[in-house]
């Protein structure tokens, strides 16, 4: 007896309507965000309801010899969800439930599928926050967050995903249904398998369930906005808040190339004003959050801001930071935009973005930047004309020139959107070969059967 | 031609001063502080002075397959860095240098010797602070607290030491000196191995270098006292500060057996006004802090304590403080104490101090709290009479009563010391049989040879 196919005996093993092999539907599955990574056809994508169905979805998987590849919203920007020749996609939309809001123990525990911004609005509601904030919070979902240890604005005094998942339910290359972590505040029984699987990009496990850590909700912010004539003077401004012993809750960073895109759509005037805009935030409650503010204006003006000041509107820093969230779409009016993810020592953002600079001039490629300046975590946005190859071949060598330079300052290839496959070669470069040998060693104990993402990170 | 003796041989790998075989010296290199561990005999300690001494000797351990056990002060409580039988210890009491503070990056470089406090003092002179403070840090070092990812008084706050944790230089099982992690603010290339060696113990590498992350000096704390007549009251007293959104940067209590141990020891008066004191602070600054201290007093207050005072006086606040801190050498004047570290969700605090009572009286069994009340890890003190067989017996059986209550309640059975010998049984009835075999293959992967601190953790 000839064994079903693939797609059969997916229809066997999950009820037969989580199961979509539909060619135009499975094409809307195949990629994630990032410009210029491949991908492959995936034989059938399963919209899983539970726990168990992931878990015979893996089993299957893994008596066949089959990848899969676990996906989220598919906002992740290095190609980590794309599909594999052959391959399962489990996506998970439709786990999107928040199972539960501890207010005593400040936790939450959800499915994977649910948005950021959801959960950040349930929070809400009970008086809790939870701070990750990506900029892709409208869509994204808590468990491609935490396969990528997503980042976000208010990292630079809050942290990143990692830092608020307290346990995890994961299925595992093995088939097996495990919980890794606890619920507790502190606890040190045994490896940190839990941090192990954040970040890990779908190679380690598939995630069924997570748990956060929550925070109780905080003051308004303050925004403090600044203009300077260049990056150096920008950098300087970024040092000085460092130095100064202030924690903002954002340091962001917005050079005039974004300004000048954003000017073009929406007429706002910035770029005739500034060559580079830092917008900075504090959030430690009353007088002292004011003091806070009033040494982050000092700082952006003993920097040498042509213009500076402390927002006291609400609206007019909202349309501040507008301006750094339309910088991306303002951009990709102008052609298909890659993001990079380089993070250096924070006292290096302007010779990195000297750097970038120089690399945009040898590569003549357009390259604007956005920049979590207060993280040293520098997003060059690269943008070349829709079918110019010869443009996308300067533009991929302008990358790869980034890539070196960042790893040349003592800094990392990526600081928050993760290797997925445009990145491999930037982790050789960062890491050494016999730390690239630890991972292969984790990975071959974690996913012994090598079906849960292959290729992926490293290979 | 025979092989030379493993001294003999150790003695050719490294500068022969660094090794010490002497029985005598030896013998004060066998133990931590965990009371019951079982240890055996180590044929050598070697006391490095550099990586490349580190790595020759866990290479030559390699090729004679002999154990290795990472050692740092000897202050564990769990029995992690306990030699065995035929092990060389490695003790990093010579590799005590704080290579580098780096004011612009807030981040500090030392050798795995250095001391908690030393360090902590180094960055004040920098206006700089290093949070993770267990109560050892007088004596504990780096080396050892990352390998236990030791916790401390506020952690309720600011988190544990893998929170602080840039980098790590590992020597491997495979004898390969390689960097995890990294330096900058964020980085998500690759799996978080720096992660995964913090709290393993020494059974995954010997930590030789490591880059923790600092944070700007705080301002002084606020100290709020209560006394209360129930752990009940105590219990709600917390889950108030809790649910007020304030978070305390300590929140420790003290039940009356400490209290009259001290009494007995100090003649402090404490133990005939209270029945459990608790002790909070906030370091918010300026008149917010004000604010959340009051809070804290408010919420003292209406959970019933009979006295409770913000303390505007530093050497009073330290005064109670120090009674927390004189709890444990004052039981120690009554015999033995082994301390208990489980961690129990927040809000089941007073049911989990109801529960050890319990095995207390069962078992016949004196057994005394501290506690960092904020995070929900009790450290239940049992003390047993020198000599006295049976009462240890007695002791035992009440340990592994507090461990299963634990984990019923939801906990875990190690909140910050690790479970090196003494809790292997409590970390097979906290994860499950999957969740334990992951840790083999984790194990497996990276120290191939088995020779790093062997049958630690799991066996």
């Amino acid at each position: 007896m000839e064994s079903p196919t693939l797609v059969a005996a997916l229809r066997q093993a999950v009820p037969a309507d989580r199961v979509v092999d539909d060619p135009a539907v499975v094409e809307s599955y195949l990629q994630d965000h990032a410009e210029w990574a491949e991908y492959g056809r995936a034989v059938a994508v399963v919209r899983p309801r539970s726990t168990g169905e992931v878990q015979a979805v893996v089993r299957l998987a893994g008596e066949r010899g089959v990848p899969v590849v676990p996906r989220g919203a598919g906002t992740g920007l290095s190609g980590g969800a794309n599909a594999l020749d052959g391959c399962v996609v489990i996506s998970f939309e439709a786990m999107d439930a928040v199972l539960e809001i501890d207010r005593a123990e400040r936790l939450a525990v959800v499915q994977p599928g649910v948005v950021n911004n959801d959960l950040r609005a349930v929070c809400a509601e009970q008086g809790l926050w939870y701070p990750p904030d990506p900029a892709s919070a409208p869509w994204s979902t808590i468990g491609g967050n935490v396969a990528t240890n997503a980042g976000g604005l208010c990292c630079v005094k809050y942290g990143v995903t990692r830092d608020y998942v307290l346990e995890l339910e994961v299925v595992t290359g093995r088939g097996d249904v495990v919980r890794l972590g606890r619920r507790t505040a502190k606890g040190v029984a045994g490896y940190d398998l839990c941090g192990l699987m954040v970040g890990s990009e779908g190679t380690l496990g598939v995630i069924t369930e997570v748990t956060v850590r929550l925070r109780p909700q905080r003051e308004p912010e303050r925004t403090i906005a600044g203009y300077f004539d260049s990056v150096v003077a920008a950098g300087e401004a970024v040092s000085a808040v460092t130095a100064s012993g202030v924690i903002p809750s954002a340091l962001e960073l917005v050079d005039r190339h974004c300004l000048e895109a954003v000017d073009a759509w929406k007429n706002m005037g910035l770029s005739t004003e500034a060559n580079v805009v830092l917008l900075g935030r504090v959030d430690t409650p009353g007088h002292a959050g004011e003091e806070e503010a009033r040494t982050v204006l000092r700082c952006f003006e003993d920097a040498g801001a042509s213009w500076a000041a402390l927002s006291t509107d609400e609206q007019e820093a909202e349309a501040l930071f507008d301006a750094r969230r339309l910088a991306y779409p303002a951009l990709e009016r102008l052609g298909p935009v890659l993001t990079e993810d380089v993070c250096v020592p924070r006292a290096l953002v302007p010779e990195m973005l000297a750097r970038i600079e120089k690399a945009a001039t040898a590569h003549d490629t357009l390259i604007a930047n956005i920049a979590h300046a207060g993280d040293g975590n520098l997003h060059p946005l690269l943008i070349t004309p829709i079918g110019d190859e010869a443009a996308r071949l300067r533009a991929q060598a302008a990358f790869e020139d980034i890539i070196s330079d960042a790893i040349e300052l003592g800094g990392t290839v990526t600081g928050e959107h993760g290797i997925g496959l445009l990145k491999r070669n930037g982790l050789r470069g960062e890491v050494s070969a016999e730390v690239l040998d630890m991972h292969r060693a984790v990975k071959t104990a974690l996913d012994p059967l090598g079906i849960l993402n292959p290729g992926k990170v490293f290979v």
